[in-house]
């Protein structure tokens, strides 16, 4: 099964009872297909069936709310009444692929388009300890329904992240110190291990560090992940950020928990670097194996493809790498890379349209994608499209203001818009950008060095014309 | 020269021009002493004179202003008038120990107590192209003192760091683009390098990351890093975050760029783990060498004492360490450790009194000197004290809402306050706190663990009374 270029990627490893095929997770993405009465529905199995079928494998299906709080649309597991759907969805899963299917299950309070939004201070000691049989009861609806296992969101912006915040300082059992902040999510996943059988996966996600003013960090974390391991949890996946605390408010909009500089480095765009939070992960698996726990962790953040994925495992900085965004992009990366077709996947430009739609509370989708397409296009309706260019065709580039401005000539045919692939010399090319226009401006080159570029049209389903020849610009060097 | 226990943090290196003797260096420290006409004082000379004694390799002098613009209290060096000051400052700090000398140069923008603040959009052309010259006429009256350098401020909220900043989006040759980011602050590098003498040091820097939203991250601060490179700068020094972007306006006062998340992450405190900025100067560092540059680069964020710095040495993440917080606790923590008594050093607990001292333009100093000391104690002034504990006196700790409410008796005889120490099994004891009173509240302790305390005295000159016997407090475990 391994893959003598990905021999970790490709290798299964055991999240307590559950063994997954491969180290590849998609990590829990809203997709606001379902409604507002929560129910899965025809778009929900499509976009997960793909995700299946692209090899991933581990899905955590997107995060489900185990009460009956109102809210935008998202999935529900609240109720015996969602137990079909989900039934339906795990099985849809199952069968298209090799993939573990976990659900995200959620808590979280209430907000406002005021920019009012309820805190945990407002809840009672009795509202407190209610949460933990709430979890216990939608992780046996997941069983019921045929996941493989839960993953308890303890991550973000929402109530248990909330209870493990540093800014915790209620003034029962349940905050102000250290240890109350991890009461109550101690018994959360002491109460749901309790509740299933011993074949159901329990993992759970929280934030690495919080990124924001006051808030905790590694250093704290490190304890959440040995507190979590000494109660037996499967496997602890890390994200970052996302919370409220720093959300800028739109007049008229629920506050949005990716708003500010901790929503940046929760879903780092593409000013940050690759791999961009894989450095609060590491310090924390090593904390757990140096006090003798081999509890699994899952590292996240802006993880392009399969070769850093790789890296990663590599250098021992997590055991399973999480990806949202380039799953999305192209649900089928896994399949393609393990049939030597890395080549053909689509690269996330981590342009966050996807999160713009979210926070709008429309349906998201890639800005990759085939135009007004519900979803990700399968790999066998990637063909050449009949587009061609016409004779002395050239991409230009022109420099302005300390960057180049580029253009080229409408391609005939059925043109839907053009990706823009940038190279320097020793890298490999990569997509800067899918664009309509006939133009691009790049504001991030340096002077005295080779750039190579060349555009890629595409149609409607997402089929592609030839590229233009690779176009090399010569930067004159920088003279002060 | 080199220690077997620390062969590379006192070992010498050469930043261009200038030997430095070993690897520490007291970054710079605004220490509100100058007064407002921003000349050199007696209280100033002090500050440096004990830096020097301590024995760090390199100590750069406080930001000194390179323009006449109203400020409150901070060291200048806008004008010949102030040059027989700064040449006092350099004899005493040469004549008081090995450490090479550096003054870092500093151009800043207005701030009002409204809140308002000037910003670089609101500077002419003509204005951003007079820097240069502002920063060159500066380096000559340093190196004139007798500096063995100058270091450009091109880190935090000021002009030269808003000009590399992302969100600067002037529409002149200045900003817009990464290249036009870098344009300026390349001027600035190049007339300073043309205008000193071949001997003398230029260094600078910079943020590895600015911590706000849609601020830079490493992936700009790389090619920053390999353009000062290529116009000859003799050394890089890393900071991050400490922004206006974030800041948070409190009525009345200028607003002080260290006081959102990017301030914490500038002057990480308490909750922050050791060495918490190395993994953004790491990637920053090994891009230069994959492009052929030797720059050193330093690295600082929380780095406690001598081991962790020799630790970032030897894994390659830096190859200087810069020290704020722990050289202001005790600036003679090097000669300690050289001498082979690390264990007597004054360990830095990171309360950030300091940090809200220069937020009040207060004078700097540390809370963990003797009371009302203006100035470090030296080290021949660490006697015992005359101070004893009664019969029977005992430590005490009691479990309160997850945490432990830590008690002793009053010691007998000239007691300032008390020194509060803890251990975990398996690790050396740290300084909790100092307090004057007679208990303290441990908010971080963990269920099911052993911890060890023990109270020591000091008296008002900084002299140690003995310790109290280690009191072994067990912890039960944690239930669900």
């Amino acid at each position: 099964m391994s893959d003598p270029n990905y021999p970790l990627l490709f290798s299964p490893l055991d999240l307590g009872p559950v063994r997954v095929p491969n180290r590849i997770c998609v990590t829990a993405m809203v997709t606001r297909l379902s409604g507002e009465d929560g129910q899965v529905n025809d778009a929900i199995l499509e976009r997960y069936r793909r995700f299946a079928e692209g090899g991933s494998g581990m899905i955590v299906v997107e995060a489900s709310a185990i009460h009956g709080s109102r809210s935008g649309p998202l999935l529900r597991v609240s109720d015996d009444a969602f137990v079909p759907g989900l039934t339906q969805l795990a099985e849809t899963m199952h069968a298209a692929g090799p993939g573990k299917v976990y659900l995200q299950i959620i808590h979280f309070l209430k907000v406002a388009r005021s920019g009012w939004r309820q805190k945990i201070d407002s809840l009672s000691t009795e509202e407190i300890e209610a949460l933990p049989d709430l979890f216990a009861a939608a992780a046996q609806r997941a069983e019921r329904a045929g996941f493989d296992g839960v993953e308890l969101h303890m991550a973000h912006a929402y109530t248990m992240s909330s209870l493990l915040s540093r800014r915790n300082k209620r003034g029962d059992a349940y905050g102000g110190t250290l240890e109350n902040r991890m009461r109550l999510p101690g018994m959360v996943v002491d109460r749901v291990l309790c509740a299933v059988g011993k074949d159901f996966g329990v993992g759970m996600r929280f934030d690495a560090e919080e990124c924001i003013k006051h808030g905790y960090t590694v250093q704290d974390s490190k304890e959440f992940a040995v507190r979590f391991a000494e109660l037996g949890i499967h496997y602890i996946s890390l994200s970052a950020g996302g919370k409220f605390e720093d959300a800028i408010h739109r007049l008229g909009h629920p506050l949005y928990p990716y708003t500010g500089y901790s929503g940046d480095r929760c879903m780092p765009g593409n000013q940050y670097p690759d791999l961009a939070n894989m450095a609060m992960v590491e310090p924390i698996r090593r904390e757990l194996r140096a006090r003798g726990h081999d509890t699994p962790v899952l590292g996240a953040g802006k993880v392009p493809g399969p070769e850093l994925a790789e890296q990663v495992l590599q250098q021992e900085c997590c055991d399973l790498v999480g990806c949202a965004r380039s799953l999305l992009a192209d649900p089928y990366w896994p399949a393609k890379t393990q049939q030597g077709h890395a080549d053909t996947a689509i690269r996330c430009i981590y342009c966050n349209v996807c999160k713009s739609l979210d926070e709008n509370f429309h349906e998201v989708r890639c800005y990759l994608w085939p135009h007004r397409s519900q979803q990700a296009p399968r790999p066998g309706e990637q063909q050449p499209a009949a587009i061609t260019w016409p004779a002395d065709s050239q991409l230009q580039a022109l420099p302005h203001k300390g960057g180049l401005r580029l253009s080229w000539p409408a391609a005939t045919g059925p043109v839907l818009g053009y990706d823009l692939f940038r190279a320097e010399v020793g890298h490999d090319f990569q997509r800067l950008d899918s664009t309509q226009k006939l133009r691009r401006f790049d504001a991030e080159v340096i002077a005295g060095r080779n750039y190579y570029y060349y555009v890629q049209p595409y149609d409607d389903s997402g089929l592609r014309g030839p590229p233009t020849p690779p176009l090399e610009v010569a930067l004159p060097a920088f003279t002060p």
